[in-house]
């Protein structure tokens, strides 16, 4: 049993710790989440998915490939893709956030016994993989582009970082360091110029070094960051360099392209390297292609992706909504990296693009259940999809209905380890003991800071209501400072104070010198809104969505009165949205599916369109759409020309 | 040297040749084409592509591998995909065809020089393939779902049909029977229940047991034919049993789903079958898969699919511009399913496909010089391409330019037979001695009829200009009957006959009793027009594609006047496009990139249209786009708002 009084100073409980800069996250340790949007996430996860990925796994043989290596019973006949291992190690870094964030001990019970399993396939020299270099498998690193073992070892790192910041130093973390120092020894500056077709070791080895004190493991990371874009992997037939970012170094990228995760998981290690280097020039050209990437290919729930060939990113304006791809785990790696460029920089807009990203891509995975989950986020369903088969192996629920589990299941377990650490990404500090609140969740928060500590509860229902309200519950000397991020959307936004109201801008609203008993409350514009796509994404010209605070709303055919097709409606903007429920009322032509019946050749002499009566029709929140079953779907719908 | 005054009856020198049925296709030997369109196609295939095809699977070491077979050097190190040993096969039936058409000795003694080739690597039980069942390779048949060995036999077959028809029984026609022999012995009624993950076998069999009367052949199709749909093959993993047709039998299916050449060349083999076996129920179902998929899933250009992830189609209504895939090989295999419907039913929609997908898929893949080819035909360039890399083996020439040589490179030699044997789909004659006139080229024409031979001079310039004047040479007794194809956009057209003018609706222009002499001149109007796209298609609402008789064009940037952009470009839908050389001039409004330069986000409170001059731009026949180099195109151009 772990005793979590023994763990390390609260500052370091989290999953990204920069050791230079002048800001940090907080320490799960250093807020306790009240009911609300992301409590219960958590608690589902906790109650729920965990238990669930680990059912999988087991049935699956995944966690029995450990035993395999360990008895001797490899074979060519391993069950489960090249980086199934690294499944394993996500569940066991989300339960270590999570008992990290609670302290259950059946949660640390979990986590332990499966290090009891993994533990003993550890080879002599600090090798850990289930497939590959044992009986009857391929040997060790002889397919770097495909073979997935230093991903595999990065996620392991991972776990090891987790447990580390959490409890302190116990085997798991032992074995992560001999797993690392394999690595430094198999491809440090004067062995192997390997590097892995799936960045993520990079990210590991740069946290493991924050975590450790170790530099080498710096050094490691950085080797493979300044390897990368040489073209020293391999093409993969049909796919090319650019698909795992061998194509231009990280210094000379103006987008992200490739495979969406790959290019995130590497841009997420290239921000720790330049803020740990204080590489000004390096953290500008990953603050430009955030810039650029956000701005051209990412759609309005945050997704990245467009492009379900590769998993990766489209061009320039490439982002049609049916085929979005969005996967999951690219919404989770997309946060990895703007969070590491708000700590190293501040800037509101990385905070912004996270809660986007968190209630439209991260909160639309998951049922309400905790059981099944979307791996890909589209923002149209053509036609209801069929119901995923329960208790089976979905390939990839390319939209329509969640699946239990999935051929390459990355994104469940990904979606538990955010979600157990969810907490460290509510606010941050700077050393000048300015506290700023970044994403709303009612709670109580004990925050360490220069001269003492600040303490503060928030009473908050967001996002169903926009008010926020913060009450300074204990100061240090001089009193506390506050930030307060006033989303990029809410004009019209107001902070009151002693009785006061006052108008403030989008980015933040400030306060100093607040003692205890001082009352803060922000109050957010929650009206639905139109959001007209720009004039050159293609797929969506003639169309508009409606959004209502951080939330993306969307359109099921289900909600259409009888008769009417999705496909026949057409939104009157001339009318605002009203407000209904958590989602909105629009007005909107309805129509049966245009010329259903008639037959008529796909491309005519004359426009076409449908005419059909006025009504009123209701959205709901986009994470939540086929909650209620499968269904067609549309986030952006035409208006009436 | 081959003798081609050998050859069988003339009826049969073609690549379709039902067994029942009141039409069949002219023969290459029935007509001359004069210089034109499709006579400088062929041309530069003959003079150009195939040579340099040959020289591309020399330097590759494709033709090597059937040397190595032949000489016991197999080994795991085999050059060229699993299915490389088909290309040498399209090309010996391009060639085959090529010398049917014209007697060049050259070809002739090309291509016998590939059978010299082919014929030593043959196993003493009629399998043939170098990838498979020798030294240091998997054994036959082990990967029926990806190893392609009867998709390469069928091709084989057809190569041998093509010379039965052409010279007549040889060695290359021997072989076809023992491959053919082979296969039926490993796969028929009481051996191996299997099928191949590319159809092609099925097609290749059917026209073997017409053009030598074996029935055992046409049974083996059909066990191939009713097998599929029922599960059989193992599911590629991430793309389902859909990818190749496993999961639906034939007669259910409602539209064409799944790798799109797949499921043509399975749709061909099952129409031959169909008329065949006089089976009615089976011929409907494959009509209405037609309609649909021609509805919903077809491209303005005759292309099909939408999908780059599995070469396949999409929805209905997926159809976007920019990731439109069109394979090459999939508007080939499209004009091989249309026009044996067309043969079975005599229902001028299928010819009217057949046109479009001739001169906006098939003449858009080579390029002038017949030296590079497009693989995949998108209607949107977003950016200009890079220029392929001269000399080099391309990826798969996904837009932008078109390449020597793909890493699969099924296209060029698809294109080579197609080209080579493309007057066989110029006109039809049925029993009752109607001729029709189905794809204008200028030539001389003599056709067998019942009771002697109808001689015609066609003189035309077509597509550049729209007049068709026919002349007959010669009649049978009684006066020739024939219908000129009037195509379905070819509003206002006219028929001209001993000088006076009719009017003819689109279907057909029919005129009887000709006696030689007489002079039929149809008109076609050639003025550009607008098409609008039907309202379901989400990914080009709002804008409008411009067409020219049977051409699609299209806009390049290069076109633009200096500042223009193409995504700037806002059409004048009031004004109609004027003809302007062989393509058209729009009205348009230019303006730079909207918004270039003023960065805002991707989605905002407000429509944002770019506001720009008014000006001409011309437009260009898309089949020559990107000839000039690299370019930004655009088939659909937003209208103004």
């Amino acid at each position: 049993m772990t005793d979590l009084t023994t763990r390390r100073t609260t500052a370091a409980v989290a999953p990204v710790m920069p050791s230079t800069g002048a800001r940090r996250g907080i320490g799960l340790d250093e807020a306790t989440l009240h009911d609300g949007f992301w409590k219960r996430m958590q608690d589902v996860n906790a109650s729920a998915s965990l238990q669930h990925s680990l059912d999988w796994m087991e049935r699956l043989g995944w966690i029995e490939n450990f035993d395999r290596v360990a008895n001797g019973g490899t074979g060519p006949d391993r069950p489960g893709w090249m980086f199934s291992d690294s499944e394993i190690y996500k569940l066991i870094e989300a339960l270590a956030w999570e008992f990290g964030r609670t302290g259950d001990q059946e949660i640390d019970a979990m986590l332990e016994r499966l290090v009891d399993r993994i533990l003993p396939a550890e080879d002599d020299d600090g090798y850990l993989n289930t497939c590959y270099g044992h009986d009857g498998q391929e040997p060790r690193y002889s397919d770097l582009e495909r073979g997935h073992e230093l991903y595999c070892a990065g996620h392991l790192i991972q776990a090891a970082v987790a447990r580390l910041r959490t409890v302190g130093e116990d085997r798991l973390v032992a074995l992560g360091r001999r797993v690392a120092d394999h690595v430094c020894r198999e491809f440090g500056a004067d062995a192997r110029q390997g590097l892995c077709g799936h960045p993520e070791i990079e990210v590991a080895l740069m946290e493991l070094a924050r975590a450790t004190g170790e530099e080498r493991y710096r050094e490691q990371a950085e080797l493979f960051i300044e390897r990368r874009g040489q073209g020293t992997l391999r093409p993969i037939p049909l796919l090319g360099p650019g698909y795992f970012q061998d194509d231009v170094p990280v210094r000379e990228t103006e987008a992200w392209h490739g495979h969406a995760v790959r290019a995130l998981y590497l841009a997420a290690a290239a921000v720790d390297l330049a803020v740990d280097r204080d590489d000004a020039g390096l953290l500008a050209a990953l603050e430009a292609q955030w810039r650029r990437t956000v701005e051209r290919r990412t759609y309005i729930t945050g997704g990245m992706g467009s492009r379900h060939q590769d998993e990766g990113f489209g061009d320039d304006w490439e982002l049609p909504p049916d085929r979005a791809y969005c996967e999951t785990c690219a919404g989770i790696a997309s946060n990895m990296v703007s969070w590491r460029l708000y700590l190293a920089t501040g800037d509101v807009a990385y905070a912004d693009l996270i809660e986007r990203t968190l209630y439209n891509v991260v909160a639309t995975s998951p049922s309400d259940d905790g059981r099944a989950f979307f791996y890909a986020n589209p923002l149209q369903q053509r036609e209801a999809g069929e119901e995923a088969v329960p208790d089976a192996v979905n390939a990839r629920a390319e939209g329509g209905e969640r699946a239990p589990w999935f051929e390459v299941s990355c994104c469940p377990t990904n979606l538990a380890r955010t979600l157990a650490s969810f907490t460290a990404y509510t606010a941050s500090v700077d050393d000048d003991g300015m506290v700023s609140l970044l994403q709303y969740a009612a709670g109580e928060y004990r925050i360490e800071v220069a001269g003492g500590e600040v303490r503060l509860r928030i009473d908050t229902r967001y996002p169903d209501e926009g008010s926020v309200t913060v009450t300074v519950l204990a100061a240090p000397e001089g009193g506390a400072s506050l930030r307060l991020r006033v989303p990029h959307w809410a004009h019209g936004a107001a902070l009151e104070r002693d009785g006061s109201t006052t108008a403030v801008e989008t980015g933040w609203a400030a306060a100093h010198g607040l003692q205890a008993g001082a009352v803060l409350t922000l109050i957010l514009p929650m009206h639905p809104r139109f959001s007209w796509p720009d004039a050159r994404i293609d797929a969506v010209r003639g169309t508009v969505a409606v959004e209502r605070g951080p939330l993306v709303l969307c359109l099921e055919e289900r909600d259409l009165p009888d008769g009417a097709a999705l496909d026949g409606v057409r939104v009157d903007a001339e009318l605002a949205p009203l407000a209904h429920e958590d989602g909105a009322l629009i007005s909107a032509d309805t129509a049966p599916s245009p010329h259903e019946g008639a037959r008529r050749p796909s491309f005519g002499a004359v426009p076409a369109e449908p005419s059909g009566s006025s009504t009123l029709l209701p959205l709901v929140p986009y994470h939540r759409w086929a909650q209620r079953g499968p269904t067609a779907m549309r986030v952006f719908l035409p208006s009436r020309p």
